[in-house]
């Protein structure tokens, strides 16, 4: 069994916001030599999601209205009790659980499979700072 | 180390639909060969999703409701900038972000190892067309 | 290849509770003897989730009041079809959704290969009985 490890690292600008990382998970599949196995991608933070779906800026702009509908920010410990510790990213942890941390994607013939549209993002909920995702690949 | 692969192609004659795949996924199995490991299996559309949960008919009505509420159907592009690409689908893949897009189960002396009510489904939430579930299963 | 499986077992005393089940998962790895693979948690139950976020009872709280705004309790058979089974844990199932069935965490140099922060939870939604926890470890 082969394995293979990387971390990514981003810094997103603004507080939230979404990266494809595709180019960077196929860079580190093609490094690993595996041809058939599984890719782990996750987010090494709690605030942050690696999840699959369209690079499409309309729906990326729906992702973002949709989150703060489901998961409002706002820095008040009297709304969020998390954010009496001093952190304002309460709902960050919550919009992280409806995109979800992390995606395993098969490997075949040495490469993602995926279906026509599948890409891989990083989502980004309580950003302005330097944070990682991991990649790792088993495999033969 | 094995690994098998099968697409399952599936094509629900309404726009929403819940289809159980557990005889698919274990028939795979047992054609893999495989008795210690895991199994992947994805929706390899982005408008659809891959879950765990129970087969009863209460509960999908339920769930298809619920998701009605938390990310409605609206065909408009001034509600879902998604929609201004010619598609009518924006609902559909926040509806997959809440339900996941894939499984991972594990494997033990050749079968599923589940709980008691464990079930595989696809979920469909832009139907009328067909689409696909990838397996993949590696191990020994 | 190695493999490594254990059931983990818990009664939490009320409806729904959070257990940070990271030391127990971390003695499993150390059992199996597995330095580089892949571990899979998941819920072995439907009405519960695992998830990886932050051990703090602020935010603990909040996706209390969270999940309970998306998904609320509600025994009637009127608001929940699934509730017309003389079950009252439809919401549960919604929940468990949300915060998701399972958890795959890689394993480098023996160790669950962790960001700062993450930690692994059992999410009861539906407690006051004895349920499980897969921990099912492949690699080498």
């Amino acid at each position: 069994m082969k394995s293979h490890r990387k971390e990514l690292w981003f810094e997103v600008p603004a507080r939230r916001g979404f990266v494809n990382i595709t180019p960077q998970v196929e860079a580190e599949l093609a490094e690993s030599g595996v041809t058939e196995g599984l890719v782990l991608v996750n987010a090494m933070h709690i605030t942050a999601s690696v999840f699959i779906n369209d690079d499409e800026g309309g729906l990326h702009h729906d992702y973002e209205k949709w989150l703060e509908r489901l998961a409002p920010f706002n820095a008040s410990g009297e709304v969020y009790h998390h954010n009496r510790t001093g952190e304002d990213n309460a709902d960050a942890h919550m919009k992280r659980q409806v995109m979800g941390r992390e995606v395993v994607v098969a490997v075949t013939d040495g490469e993602l499979d995926f279906g026509p549209w599948e890409q891989i993002f990083y989502g980004e909920f309580d950003g302005r700072r330097r944070k990682r995702v991991l990649v790792k690949i088993i495999g033969e």
